[in-house]
């Protein structure tokens, strides 16, 4: 049994950027040598989310449209009364969705879908230097 | 420590079929004698979603009528645009509910609530045969 | 490798009562001598939700506002038309959260932002006691 760690580092461009970050899972989850087990992809900080979608132009637009209407990026919110910030939307979106999401790796691979790739959104209203950790457990090749 | 991995195979009607896999869940727990520890219930692919739910007909019902507010099922997704498909929704309920979630195992057995049932979700339109990988991880017995 | 599991009893006024519970789970992180691994989060039962949020009373209300218009808490719900409860809310809105979380662990400690907190949120229409099962796996110190 083998624990793996490691982290992926990116430049978002803020107000629900929607970044495709399988191939770089997948890359740490073959650098861990693990054949059967499960990855956890884990965002750091309360304005980002990580899940899956099929990553093609109109997915992305469809959940942004959606979010705008759960979430919408305006001043209304007791947190940006509160602080100062513009970024209420963001925090909602993150609590909503969960930073952090875990896959099984089978057979050495990332065990999702053809058309499921995994996504980094960063929901803030600046573009941000992001952090995600990926941890793969499991029985080595 | 154990790693142990197996597939639940299912056929669904589609259209937000919701079904309880508590019971399949539970025996691959059982079979891999894992006593404390923990395991992963990752559905397959871009339209399905893994949750938890008391699963009696209300419930349900109160799920894909909240459903079809957050992400109604109609053509006017920018996913259908592109593609020709009609199932933007179903990428849509995906990505916001996520397709993988992550248990207890305790003293042997699934730790979660007597009225608290693991369910899948497929929300495409149309029936389909879907995999549900199962990784359970921990001290054996 | 080593599995390290205890729970974390606590206390709600129900009605969205959003509690930080990221003390104790670091406590746990730091009792199961993990250096690198994760940790899986998780409240037993169908009307709580575990996720992440910037612990401050703007998010939390925010949080609130938000599910009291995605899942609003009044009686129009087919489980309590089913069963003369009243709290068919509290059920959609844990399944739409999700009652389980997992986060990495990483130089033993929990893998999160500085303004990140794991928030249980009890939804039931009454106080409850409530069970938060911290599982911990991982390389020891």
């Amino acid at each position: 049994m083998a624990t793996f760690q490691d982290k992926i580092e990116l430049r978002t461009k803020g107000h629900t950027d929607v970044l495709d970050i399988t191939a770089e899972v997948g890359r740490i989850v073959t650098a861990s040598k693990v054949r059967t087990g499960m990855v956890n992809v884990s965002g750091t900080g309360s304005t980002v989310a990580i899940s899956t979608l099929e990553y093609e132009p109109g997915c992305i637009s469809d959940l942004r449209r959606a979010l705008d209407l759960i979430a919408p990026a305006n001043s209304n919110y007791a947190h940006n009364a509160r602080w100062g910030d513009d970024n209420g939307y963001a925090h909602l979106r993150s609590a909503l969705m969960g930073t952090a999401k875990t896959f099984p790796v089978c057979e050495g691979r990332l065990g999702i879908g053809t058309w499921q790739q995994i996504i980094l959104c960063d929901f803030d209203d600046r573009p941000r230097g992001r952090e995600v950790i990926v941890t793969v457990f499991g029985d080595p090749q």
